[in-house]
């Protein structure tokens, strides 16, 4: 029996919703809490964003959002590949940094086990799945250990071909595959980059590897939903076509009801809250361990499309929430004490399930111990849900604002519902900021001067400026 | 041959640092820089937090200071029971939340390998190793999928015996346990908790499990050093003694030194950068995988000790720094955009690690490739040097304030300077800022609430609060 994603009463029994309801003064109190009369006032700016959106999307500039709709051919073309990938691997490895490795992470962990290199291969069924997204030199090494490279299938994900730690790590593997031998790397070497631009794709296509490509117009931060996440996706089993649907449902909400669904709220509550509230930073506090790297997916593209120094009109601004990644009820533990007592310059989103894929009862084991017995007949779903109700009604009381994204359980058509939501927030935060949120030129700086130490052509000045900065102070030492 | 912890020129060699001219105005300018003048205004403070630390000391309510000196016989009772440990059981699990679980993770991640469980036995030598820290109802049936718990020592850490989530934990694995053998609880389970108070020890003592004790006066988040860390971490094969020398070494320090340490300045540092220059956000961001957990230990110190809402004049403050975790170099790629251009409301802290374990090299495998074959014949170790000083360098250029705390090397040595020193931080932290460090009222109403919701006798007033509580919106809700 196949479901059919499109259908009308399942989706909508899989919409993801926004509860904002302690974001409210009614709720949080006048001093912290909105009021209606604040999204009232944005009317225009609204309108304005919504139009921009739509402008920028029939110009093209926008290519990320037709990736529900124009991938067909290659999601054949991928769901090929990985079949043979299943047949011929036992590992899968992707060398890719920021977008290229977070959304990866972030679906895996979502729908997969969350053990699942330790799985049995019988229970696993498909290859083991690693991302290497850092240059720390033991990193490498220590995988090397545990993954035989000639069983290994390597996934070079560069939209530029220039990554510096992701070339450096292709460099590295070719080589030891080379080694073993030269026939190797063709069969274990997939890249996906540009079709036409860049040094990958050269790479690429002189020694004959099979490639997929990053489309153009999609940015690394917005590419979860083109090869880059799919194909990963696919080889440990994750149903894409399901994940691709869920982005169409979300943005077909977003077409038929612009001002009013999860997205434009979401980043409408959020400029709010900095510009009225001065809420500068963004917690996304998900109450499932599946949901945790969410959080860090979140918190590259909300901070990187939106931390910028200049807006469109050339005016230094320095804007930017910051994000910070939480786990319910883990931090509650950890960071709620701030949440709840500390300064009034956070807005907290909850990521709540309403229906877990498995569940635990506690038994009435110690019925005569006083202040546990409670606990006995209760289940651990039960127990998550009360202490996320607890800790929403603590903050609210706190006048601490908070609202919360509810899924309804998760699968790949509600994760593709999310990425596609958030991805369109941060879309129209950006217009609301008057900022492009498209571009990070507060990478460059740091990138050329890591060129310049190694004297890398081209950045002869950027060399003089590091030899000619002033000299570290001794006593600023300890 | 044995290497002497305390012989001077290897503690020398062994010592971590504060670099911290880029928070100084010479580097980053007088709007965002702090001056000498700051440090000097400030004397009488410091010398204030000093002497209250030593007499708080002095009165035992800072137990935690001891913990390098007074667990003689404890590391030999519990080196003995870990080789027991070590003989008999596949896996460690533990059961624990916040500082139960923070300390645990961030030493093995320090300093095991970082694919630990998935080595073979022969080159793992140790059981396996979980920390089950969220009560996510799948994460502990999927948890279940790979270990044999008659294989399995089950470590409950809970200081009060009365944290919900890891006694229902308990509850549900002791059930488990008795459902395959009655005898096997006893010898599978171990308790950490307080030695006298509470119902761990009280059903431990029972049901004659083996227990080690959370010293009077230890916290939570100050619990790493006794046996809730070391525990688990000798049974993985990490030098606890040495781990302790290390403590020792930086609380050797702080006292020769009281005004001149890393830990004081530490906070010293954050202290100015939050009061005079309305630093809010305090980033960890070490340069290595292997201290990604250091940040998530640090988070929950730095927040839940000085996220405070009431001074010790009872003045309402709502007073804390947010503490983010970050990744070098991964991060670059994700927040350092938002670093360098966004708002200056945040102090960065890296870490950084002169020798790393393990290196390899990028060979010359394109130099006909322009653009990446300056990448041929570096190392990993010389790439993410690099990349940290262009990182540094930008954000100073930028005038965005940062610091570093250099490790030598990663050993056990290293890592409990490095705890050491941040408790140490935390505890002068509150000083200065004069709050409470070891309280946490601000989870209590989440607790009540929580206990509220399952009809925990005593709490019928809560119960009537949450049943009062205005109703939720549906206008509210997208």
């Amino acid at each position: 029996m196949t479901i059919d994603y499109r259908e009308k009463i399942w989706c909508e029994k899989n919409k993801i919703h926004l509860d904002f309801n302690y974001v409210m003064q009614e709720f949080i109190g006048p001093e912290q809490g909105l009021f209606e009369e604040d999204f009232k006032s944005l009317d225009t700016k609204i309108n304005h964003a919504i139009e921009q959106i739509k402008n920028k999307h029939a110009e093209k500039k926008l290519e990320w959002m037709n990736l529900p709709y124009n991938q067909e051919s290659v999601v054949e073309e991928i769901l090929n590949h990985a079949e043979y990938v299943q047949k011929n691997f036992e590992s899968v490895v992707i060398f890719g940094i920021g977008g290229s490795a977070l959304g990866p992470i972030a679906l895996q962990q979502a729908i997969n086990h969350p053990l699942y290199n330790e799985l049995s291969k019988e229970k696993r069924k498909y290859p083991k799945f690693y991302v290497a997204d850092n240059i720390d030199p033991e990193r490498l090494v220590y995988l090397l250990d545990v993954v035989d490279i000639e069983k290994t299938l390597f996934i070079i994900i560069s939209k530029s071909g220039s990554t510096s730690e992701t070339m450096s790590q292709f460099m590295i593997i070719k080589n030891l595959l080379d080694e073993k031998n030269k026939e190797l790397a063709k069969k274990n070497i997939v890249c996906i980059t540009d079709e036409t631009k860049g040094n990958l794709i050269k790479i690429a296509k002189r020694e004959g590897y099979k490639t997929f490509y990053v489309p153009n117009g999609v940015g690394g931060r917005f590419s979860e939903l083109c090869p880059v996440g799919l194909l990963p996706a696919v080889i440990c089993g994750i149903d894409i076509k399901k994940l691709l649907a869920g982005a169409e449902f979300m943005d077909k909400n977003f077409s038929d009801e612009p001002k009013n669904n999860i997205a434009t709220k979401f980043a409408l509550i959020n400029y709010l809250a900095m510009q009225k509230k001065q809420k500068n930073i963004c917690v996304m506090m998900p109450y499932a361990d599946s949901l945790k790297y969410i959080a860090d997916w979140f918190a590259q593209i909300w901070s990187e499309s939106l931390g910028k120094a200049v807006d469109n009109d050339g005016n230094l601004i320095n804007i930017g929430q910051t994000p910070v990644k939480s786990l319910g009820v883990t931090d509650q533990h950890s960071q709620v004490q701030l949440y709840n007592e500390g300064p009034f310059d956070k807005i907290i989103v909850f990521l709540e399930v309403e229906k877990y894929r498995k569940n635990i009862f506690v038994p009435k084991t110690f019925e005569d111990i006083d202040g546990i017995s409670f606990l006995g007949g209760i289940s651990h779903e039960d127990l998550i849900h009360a202490e996320l109700k607890a800790t929403e009604f603590a903050l609210a009381k706190s006048k601490h604002m908070n609202m919360k994204i509810i899924l309804p359980e998760i699968n790949e058509f509600v994760i593709g519902e999310l990425f596609f939501a958030l991805e369109l927030a941060t879309a129209l935060m950006g217009e609301f900021l008057n900022i492009n949120a498209f571009d990070q030129p507060g990478v460059e700086e740091g990138k050329n001067a890591t060129y310049a130490i190694f004297n890398k052509p081209g950045y002869e000045n950027k060399k003089h400026e590091l030899e000619n900065m002033l000299v570290k102070r001794q006593d600023y030492f300890v």
